[in-house]
């Protein structure tokens, strides 16, 4: 649909058609939710046997009694398969609770309080302050603990094929205070793309330039999330190692949304001065991971096989609800002035952008209609979305048909924002 | 035995015959190890039917689907187990993961750079730095915590019914920089010692004339965990409410030394204002916690007769090793002078004084024998045992043939460091 060849008149029409229209998806007393990445029942469902799979055998592959105390590092099988997901050696991999989060936020508390093993000394001494490079739209938890320790964020536009390296390239060389980038390489949230090779290669060797303790925080959350024909991503540690740069990148990964959203496991991976020195940490702040939950996640992925035929079996339900969203968007969005979104081939997410200006008008007018999203300028650092145009779709949670409901809500309510703002202007 | 009523002759006959008893034991290249408050394999065997107890049914009691994100809270029926083994009110409870350390470390973390729920401000800021009160002996992993967030830690002598009260009182009374104090209050860790009523009331009253902020580290990590007769302890937070101080007391617990050591689930309680100045720093750490395993938790161990139940059968696994040690202590070492050990009602430990002097002599005595002890002056802040005779027996992981063995050992290194003491004075 067009707006900007209809005259004034059509405006009008068109606005009182599209206000009849919301007025009828309100009536409809709707209560969906398209606000969080979140794996829906029958996805869980997947992975139900989890909880019994041990069988009464809780003994590891190097013999450990897994219920018993200790085991920082985590059970060999549990580090294969985190090293499986994030492309580095099991060696590489300590393997903690069930929340990558906890170990992004402790390594950023680490690196804050005593510094990372890359050197540098601790952050918090570093005169001026620190700052952290955050592609745009990107992941708002990421940006929440960064203001939780003071870090300042300074968002970078991604372009398609990851950040735009040389403003980012730019940034490091102007501001000795930059410490660290968040990356999500690989269906990246909520842009669903995936770093193109130059990038990942740009961004290893960030650490030859980059101040001492310059940290890259690889959250590699969908590495094997597959909608479609995989879009593949260069391992970065690899080219690090050969760059002589792997102590600045720390990878992080989780089976969150392979197994169960909340009962997982999370890895972190990174050099052995990274590891050493993370590790001291995390002796202090526990006596050990849930290794029971570990040896069960083996036992039920296996390896690299294992997890393909899993991700297989979540591409067959997640896969309509996305084509679903791209149906609903198209089919009278094509053609709309300046409005865009993207057409994921994995991740969890649609990054919609609307006019500039009528993003937070959108949620609003879908919230009304009793459609929740993710509240808009949530996937800026601070909240800020500067043009007031993202919005981010999760359709992962609902069931197909609620997808296609609260997708039509969505787009009525797109159009009715741009047709008013049209007629007003 | 004794050794002050001996001739110099007959000290050198002894320390000889004790040599060779020494040497024996030597030669018997044993490997043992009291290092720990570790469950042995039996004991986790009881909760062996953990996984697969769900059988399929992973709803939680108001209808939650543990596998799913969110819930900080923890679940309905977790909160009421964690309520049981505190003495609080189900709704002043968080469930936590797999590690109560977790917890504390984490409440520290929020205590030092945003400030407790008490008020106060962040103990960052405190001018002059902030202190710690650590009744002695006690948990090192305490005093590592506090050593990581540079919080000073002032010992306090704990006296068989809890700390020093009048010194803790005057401490607070004359440095203004004291902001918290660790207790065990119950079969505490090493002494094995259970708060008098007195004491737990004073401890209560402490929020009225502390600074702003002041934090009773309330860790009932074995609360439960009875070895003959319970012995009571008073419910603190109930009187911290009638006295108007609920804000400074912050209680922990877990059911590793109940379930599966690395595999169970932490528990923090505290007032609304803790509770609620908690959650904003656990909603940036995690999405949540592990809800499948709270939901095992739940199913197994039901309630306060179904934890009862479960203890009782601890309970005949530990009393005989607890009982063997009692036995070779007192077999030989009774009226050995300046020598005393405590006999433990519950817990997990055996606190062992020998002479002033002789701890670390008897701790590498014992190591070159084969039977490995936590080091001396573990249980002291910065390991620091101004006395050095303090030594944790912790006797809960071996069978009970083991830790015969290792206390025949044990006792022979005593005598032996004592008599060359004796011999060499």
């Amino acid at each position: 649909m067009r707006l900007d060849t209809l005259n004034q008149g059509e405006l009008r029409e068109a606005v009182a058609r599209l206000e009849a229209e919301y007025a009828e998806h309100q009536a409809a007393g709707l209560a969906l939710d398209l606000t969080r990445g979140k794996p829906s029942v029958p996805q869980l469902e997947l992975a139900a046997r989890l909880d019994g799979i041990l069988d009464g055998n809780y003994a590891a592959s190097d013999g450990t009694d897994t219920r018993g105390y200790g085991g920082l590092d985590g059970l060999p099988e549990a580090k294969r398969l985190g090293a499986e997901l994030l492309g580095v050696a099991p060696e590489s991999v300590i393997v903690g609770g069930n929340s990558s989060l906890t170990l992004m936020y402790l390594y950023l508390m680490h690196a804050v309080h005593h510094g990372p093993g890359a050197g540098g000394g601790p952050w918090r001494e570093v005169s001026g302050g620190v700052r952290f490079l955050c592609p745009v739209p990107g992941y708002d938890r990421h940006f929440a603990a960064c203001g939780d320790f003071g870090i300042e964020m300074i968002p970078v536009p991604l372009t398609g094929k990851g950040p735009d390296m040389d403003r980012v390239e730019a940034l490091i060389a102007e501001d000795r205070g930059v410490r660290g980038i968040w990356c999500v390489p690989k269906y990246s949230n909520p842009t669903g793309e995936t770093y193109s090779d130059e990038t990942v290669r740009r961004i290893a060797a960030l650490g030859q330039s980059a101040p001492a303790g310059f940290q890259v925080m690889w959250d590699n959350a969908y590495a094997v999330h597959e909608l479609g024909t995989p879009e593949p991503l260069l391992d970065i540690m690899p080219l690090a190692r050969e760059l002589g740069t792997a102590d600045s990148v720390v990878l992080f990964g989780s089976t969150s949304k392979i197994t169960f959203a909340g009962a997982g496991l999370a890895f972190v991976a990174g050099a052995e001065a990274t590891l050493e020195s993370l590790r001291a940490r995390l002796a202090l702040v526990t006596i050990g991971p849930d290794k029971v939950n570990q040896l069960r996640h083996a036992r039920l992925l296996r390896d690299r096989e294992g997890i393909r035929e899993h991700m297989a079996k979540h591409r067959n339900l997640l896969a309509p609800k996305f084509a679903c969203v791209q149906h609903r968007l198209a089919e009278r969005l094509t053609d709309l002035e300046e409005t865009r979104w993207t057409e994921p081939r994995g991740g969890y997410f649609v990054n919609f952008d609307a006019a500039p200006g009528l993003a937070r008008e959108v949620v609003r007018l879908a919230g009304e209609a009793g459609v929740k999203l993710t509240p808009a300028g949530a996937a800026f650092p601070y909240g800020r979305d500067p043009e007031d145009r993202n919005i981010r779709l999760a359709p992962s949670y609902p069931g197909l048909e609620d997808v296609d409901r609260a997708m039509q809500v969505f787009v009525t309510c797109v159009l009715l924002a741009s047709a008013r703002r049209k007629l007003a202007g």
